[in-house]
């Protein structure tokens, strides 16, 4: 989670969305991100979504052995990621500012652990505070 | 769905995966795109991402006027960033090939129109007896 946090840190220092992920397998780091919305003009980089992105492209038997670490509970479109995949355990630094598919991967067998980090969630409540449509954008409110 | 098969067939003739989408706002095409697994060596860019990723960041109004096509059924991840943006229609033009979560949109409220045609499935057919390796992967299998 510390990583995923650095990503997000990153993404905030650069005037993006404070959200970072990392992927996991083994043990090991394998693809690491952040909300690209505002540095790359983009629709579909969420944090999940730019660590799966420069995890690069992985057979299906390595997806099925990672954990993916994010900062905030994953939205429907990193939810649906993560069940394509089949990654079988989701780390959610925090659900109190935006509550994600985390019903939906539960349904579907994935194991998600909230960890309730006061850091993850002060960074996104000093974002929101700080760009509060950039943010509604995001989640397509 | 003419322009997302001519998607289809540019991702065909490039040595990709064939499955092309356009996003379509008051009736005129604002995002168009194909899988770019090979191309880009993407994880992410599905047709349904890379058409959804061309149109740009658009505001939450905009999407929830728009149609998407694609020329085969939703995976999950392209059917949770549907969910993610509001996207009420969705024209698939074939589902024999792959069934992607047609029901889990349909439950929450988006009206999915199959069309059946034969041109984006024998395309679809023709590359996995040509790649079957490539399609798995783009699946997670």
């Amino acid at each position: 989670m510390a990583a995923a946090l650095e990503e997000a840190r990153k993404g905030y220092q650069a005037g993006g969305i404070p959200i970072g992920s990392v992927l996991v397998y083994q043990g090991k780091v394998i693809g690491r991100g952040h909300n690209k919305r505002v540095q790359q003009g983009s629709a579909i980089l969420h944090g999940e979504m730019d660590a799966l992105e420069n995890a690069g492209r992985q057979p299906a038997a390595v997806y099925k052995d990672c954990t993916i670490y994010t900062t905030l509970s994953p939205c429907p479109m990193c939810s649906g990621t993560i069940l394509l995949y089949g990654i079988p355990r989701v780390v959610v630094g925090e659900n109190r500012t935006f509550m994600g598919e985390e019903e939906l991967l539960k349904a579907r067998g994935v194991t998600i652990t909230v960890v309730n980090d006061e850091a993850c969630y002060n960074l996104m409540q000093q974002f929101i505070k700080e760009k509060p449509a950039l943010w509604n954008e995001d989640i397509g409110v």
